[in-house]
């Protein structure tokens, strides 16, 4: 019943521009994508996509690309931007794109320098069980991915409610080489709040009242 | 009157050949009040000295010194020792001092390569106001004081309930050269609980469930 009601969807996603099918063909070549050579920014999983689309909107003279695994999820991004742009023609949102894709496969898709930071909201901390650790998207098994992709920067901005995915991030960074800087244990009390961008996760919890751990790692100076 | 109560407490103070009375004396010599050239940790705020005897215990090859502003605190951690020593004649603890000073005035105390580890256990985390950063033990003021009197190391260990104190003194060790390590956002619930050693005030946060933030920082590799 679930993917009936969403036939829309399935339609919407094959129609819009917006989203990236042959992602793997624009490998190395994202500049054709968006017409222009500014850094892009990925966001990996990016959910319904509030947080790359306001962005998008901020940042001009930046490219933001969402990255999410579910097909249904990702039709909303798109939805938010065609919306937008619908009602603001004069100041079209031309700079965002999503991706239907994961972590894992994150250089099939994008070559060395590609991307220019790459931010991780609020990803599954899975739990203190050693084994889980794997799975986790600050597992130094995908910081090896994102540093192929990364260009000379290589900045990784993390977010998340959970302590236990903090500290296991801050940890794995500092084990693999990669600096930190910025840190804040309560984003929305913080000199970081007045530029933070929430995503659809954040406002739930803000209201709440729990605390939201940011981080900037990088590689390099 | 409170003074009078505890008349008792100046004259153990100035009795007790635990408390270093001429430390400004032994700068530069402490392998003489040791009778040893074992590395000294030494302890910033030691209050009633649970802590710093706990290690002394566990760690004969160490030396200790506990630090302390307050008269009248830090004849509990020596007593501690000499009530310890009375009962347990057989296996004294002969590798703890305390010193009477606090932590800007530690380069009249120590010369260079005195320390080898310094520890920060629930300092005063003042408040979020700016003006109020300076008075924090790990200000870069301190950092710089902390730096000229350690060894080649220089190992600066946190521990605290206070999320205030513990950001801050992140982004504060992370923008003055310190490197990080084994950091801790839940201390009981960690790999390092084990062989943690509780302090007073721990040991009330922790039967609270109150989550105990730690790091490792250091100078160096």
């Amino acid at each position: 019943m679930r993917a009936r009601k969403k036939k829309w969807a399935t339609d919407e996603l094959n129609e819009n521009e917006l989203i990236v099918d042959n992602a793997r063909a624009c490998k190395g070549s994202w500049e054709q994508v968006f017409g222009n050579t500014n850094p892009i920014y990925l966001e990996i999983g990016c959910g319904m996509g509030s947080f790359i689309v306001e962005n998008a909107k901020k940042y001009s003279n930046i490219n933001f690309i969402g990255l999410e695994r579910e097909k249904m999820v990702i039709v909303s991004g798109a939805r938010k931007v065609r919306e937008y742009n619908e009602t603001m023609p004069e100041n079209l949102i031309g700079n965002v794109r999503f991706v239907m894709g994961d972590a894992a496969g994150l250089n099939e898709i994008f070559a060395a320098n590609d991307i220019s930071r790459i931010y991780l909201n609020f990803s599954d901390p899975w739990g203190r069980r050693k084994k889980w650790a794997k799975r986790r998207l600050t597992h130094r098994n995908f910081l090896n991915i994102y540093k192929e992709i990364l260009g000379n920067k290589k900045e990784l901005f993390l977010k998340t409610d959970s302590s236990i995915l903090f500290e296991f991030s801050l940890n794995e960074f500092i084990d693999n080489g990669l600096n930190l800087r910025n840190i804040s244990l309560d984003l929305h009390n913080s000199p970081w709040a007045e530029n933070n961008i929430l995503t659809e996760y954040e406002a739930k919890f803000a209201a709440k009242g729990m605390p939201i751990y940011r981080v900037e790692a990088y590689w390099g100076c």
